[in-house]
């Protein structure tokens, strides 16, 4: 198998969901990830705020443990001598703190759904209740986790298109071009659940990680202009912004769910004095890489001139598409390595990397940098 | 979620795995195949014809129940109640008959990789055993779990590009472009292992399946040209092949393990009188829709213009990819249907499908005429 | 022949030429455009602001008359009966002006390279002068002459996708990612000949100017955002701008000619109330239309969906690439058939269009513009 | 100007042409073809073998001469000192021998539409009265003509590829998808006119030489399958093709005109022992450049890794995409490299190259080869 990605490890992790019931899209996509891999036993859940849904929905996936909420699935499965080791935390962004701190203070790993919270308020009170915690924080910003994401990550930072001078990053959908008439859309555009950006925090969020990720930039200040564009959204829906990193590098992000042909069509490039470099989501197996006065290259996953970053990424040969889940089943991988060294005390091998706390708490301070400065007519706002 | 795929099926299947050790690349591919959906619980494995390295395999793998041999273990497992009711059969081709007809003839349900033997008598043998078994028989020409792989099946059937005149399909690679130095391409090199076909029975025959599986055509017969490139090769590492197939419609086959560039290039193009199809593994989620005298039209996983077909097939929202193991996974998939429908003796949903052992037997028939045709000096050569 | 462009008016327009000598890039591209439809016959020139240039040109070129400079071409051929009837401009930015109104006061029409002139200042004189002249000003933002940028602009004004929302367009290059070393790049960086922009004036007016000519709307204001990322240059080599269009719709431009693996990379996507089209200059012959909640739909030049105004700039059949040439021709034939129908009083025909002076005008106002924004630290700048 | 290109050569080419009227498609390709790089000068034709349409289609382009038949325009042009160098013959097929050996045997250069004739008996007395005549004989083959071909062949002329294993060519189209309507189809499936192959003569004959010009291999002998889908058809709308090349490679050939969704859609792929190259015709500024072992490389016209052939068959910079009537212009300056050579009786520099009458031969023996071998069941026949 021409793989890094390893089906052996002993000692499967006990996990517990948060959310993620019947109808919710993002907790089964957790639960394929957990099991891709092998990695993880799913056994107990609290999945909806509503204990009805909770239970009927935990009885259809077989779970060993049912609870009606999250705080006292917190609270007995910290007592249990097989309780969970990690929590998978899927409910609408306003609930990621509320959940995260009950496991996060008894001790158990938390993997979450981005973005980390609805207001930076929670974010900070997250990032503090993670510091004082001995448990892991797992963010899923799940992009990352893509083997040629990685790759390009591994070239900048061995220097292969030099200095970077310019990233351009973009995450267009269109699925809410017209007014939303379905649950994923109605939480998603209520501010008081999914906070005060609508495509900045949906999916704008998940353009500047992986901006960040790959050129291990800050992001130094933003310049924004947000707009809803349907009648009657409380959120944006489509957001323009320029973007200056420290050492001198500039960006444009651009997010939109109203761009129709546009599914899930994530894109970054980035230009360096001597090269370049594009990845595109939703054809996730290749990597352009075009060195200045060279014929570009196009590095498939796996295929020659991809290096171990993506390597250890992967599962099958080249030309066998790898998609989303398994990119997102990398993070859940990556977390479980940690939480197995964590077990027993055993250094963390250094390539392995997931986003953090703080990477979350960087990308709610992007939506509320964008949202102040479009409210200040794009004014540059300070991220430091 | 918007999908198919049901992760809630109530009593996983308990499985066994024959072949599949440590460094099998396509055993690996089996395991998360049969994980993703949740429907199958690993149990019992001979995963090598070394009893070593079968129970090192095994324990790397926590098995509970580990065999030497796969013979021990189909009398074994058929003898406990809490036996396994399926087995994975990954050996190298030559082995597949042995190992199936042993649980076969035990009642046990055998998903066989591809293709079906190394020989025709075998397939033959391998065809009467399925027959006269209670089993089911599931092969895993895992294209045709691809949704796009579906769709396009599910719109031919429905007359939308009217009567078939011409199929062009390929399957070119390149990792066989020098003389082989490891593992996989040993055997899948040696006549004795692999059969008298090389790129034609590695490859050619799932090309020759999907043709068939998306048209819902027989072919009547084929002339093929077929080399082996490589000195000292002694099966062919490229063939040409032209087919005809039932009701008139003519077609090409390419299938070369000795192109540069390629890494797993199946492409298949259909074309009628009305309209023409276009679908390519490497980029699984799209299907272009060429209705004569309109624009064309690219239709995508769960997207705008996709039908049911294809949305049973899939897990996620249109512009998330799925690969190469989520298409292997619908055919472990399918195959859960039809095993928890044979538990209760409820009647199979028509939309579910899989390869089956004739399928199989089609394939080695194709193998087997393209030899011989291509030692007839290019003859056409039946398939009825 | 599928074509719209007729080789057979009477009477070959006579045309002189300003600039353009041996080692011009652009001339060779005005002359060969002149002649692709046959309807100009080029018989005076001084192409070079150097007399022996001028004249070694001019005689390699078998011209008839040669001129060694531009004020005597235009005061005795004016007083020839057989004199120019046209001139073709494409000097560096700066003489643009000085060598036009000459053209204009004596009544001889004048095809000019963009941008209109290096200074704001002297557009407005331009525009003076064009106004008080009889003769037609036409400028080759030769991108608008491209066939599927026809169509774009005839689906928009259609509706075909609604009321515009977003436009995002961008013009990537790379060949100034290091210091520049020879004459093309030598004035275009040098603000005396070039003007204020770099990226901007050379590639982000056509930019522009395509996002203009498409969505048939004007600017209000934009933000921007310059840099020079090479050391000592003194012109911006990377712009990034926010662009807000009268009526709502947002836009966002980027400019860069530091993108390593881009050659002429200009792209531009319009998304509406109801639908979006993608058109990319490196593969011009095709557009992309997303109705919104359909399958993407893929336009090919005088292919089926393609409409009139597509069809009437084009000369071969579909899947027959036309390339830049072709496209910058279109503008010398719209403006071939402006002239013949100057020169006999008849009406031109409504679908007859080209680039004015006034388009002129408004790309160096977005020059302008753009440096100005980008000193006040990108405070949005009125364009009106 | 980043060109080879040259419009500088001085005395421009005295012109005639046979065929061409008013509503002919390829006879104004051929007139833009011999404009564009301004070495000729259209000064005589024969347009129409009915002698008003002959007339009003030269009045109509302005020619000098007009003649009602080729045989006058031959006997009176060869008088004249002013008259006609060379002629264009782009009647339909059967009529190509016959004005072609009327120039010919007057010292009249040829440039003469493909397929060379209709007949392979014509072919052969063409090919005898371009031998016995001291003028120059050049078929219009323009696909070699194309930068990126120029290219392909230097590359694997200079072993970049290794030895030539494997060549995969194909020519769909769609227009003949339903009865043809119209003019174009009309003369193009007579076999009386258009000669007894169908898609092999018209399209497939492009292929064929296609890959003997990149290769620079002869085919040995080839097996075909022709059909006439379309009820009614005398001539073969679709051809599989299995060839069989000097020196071992072997290679498939698809033409087809009822394939939808393909318009001009030839695409050449060549495999050898260390590389491999892709070129399609619909977008063909690009080359893929395949070395094994290495990641694939995308080669741009003009760009980084493009060579000196395609440099002197271009006019314009990387990027600036040239087309179809540019690769079509090449054949004619290649034309008037040679004609201008024969003038003076200067040497004809190496790099000039056009398709010759024996390269017409060829073609014509590959439609003969086809359809003798689709009537004796596609058993093989010598091309030698």
């Amino acid at each position: 198998m021409v793989s890094g990605r390893n089906e052996t490890l002993t000692g499967r992790i006990r996990l517990g969901m948060v959310g993620g019931g019947n109808d919710a899209f993002i907790g089964g996509v957790h639960r394929i990830a957990a099991r891709l891999d092998d990695h993880y036993e799913l056994v107990a859940g609290a999945l909806s705020s509503t204990p009805e849904r909770a239970r009927a929905s935990g009885e259809a996936l077989g779970l060993a443990r049912i609870y009606d909420d999250f705080k006292s699935m917190a609270i007995r499965e910290a007592r249990r001598k097989d309780g969970i080791e990690a929590v998978s935390i899927v409910t609408p962004n306003h609930m990621h703190y509320l959940a995260a701190r009950e496991f996060l203070k008894r001790g158990i790993h938390v993997i979450c759904d981005k973005p980390l919270t609805s207001t930076l308020a929670d974010a900070r009170k997250l990032v503090k209740a993670a510091e004082e915690s001995d448990a892991l924080f797992i963010l899923t910003h799940n992009y990352t986790g893509y083997p040629m994401v990685r790759q390009a990550r591994e070239m900048v930072a061995a220097g292969q298109i030099g200095k970077i001078r310019v990233v351009q990053v973009e995450y267009p959908q269109d699925w809410l071009t017209v007014e939303e008439t379905f649950k994923q859309a109605e939480w998603r555009t209520d501010p008081a659940r999914s906070g005060a950006g609508g495509s900045t925090g949906d999916i704008g969020t998940h353009a500047y990680n992986l901006a960040c990720f790959i050129t291990g930039l800050a992001v130094e200040s933003l310049a924004a202009d947000l707009q809803a564009f349907v009648p009657g959204r409380q959120v944006d829906d489509n957001a323009h912004v320029m973007l200056r990193f420290e050492g001198g590098a500039r960006g444009m992000l651009w997010s939109s769910q109203v761009a129709p042909g546009n599914e899930n069509a994530l894109k970054i490039r980035v230009f360096g004095e001597t090269g370049g470099l594009e990845w595109a989501q939703e054809d996730p197996n290749y990597l352009w890489h075009t060195p200045f006065g060279e014929p570009k290259r196009l590095i498939t996953r796996n295929g020659a001139g991809a290096g171990d970053a993506a390597a250890r990424m992967s599962r099958i040969p080249p030309g066998h598409p790898e998609g989303y889940l398994e990119g997102f089943a990398n993070i859940y991988s990556e977390a479980a390595q940690a939480i197995m060294a964590h077990r027993t005390g055993a250094a963390l091998p250094d390539e392995v990397t997931f986003p953090s706390v703080s990477d979350g708490l960087k990308g709610v301070q992007f939506v509320s940098a964008c949202v102040a400065s479009s409210k200040r007519n794009s004014a540059w706002v300070s991220l430091a």
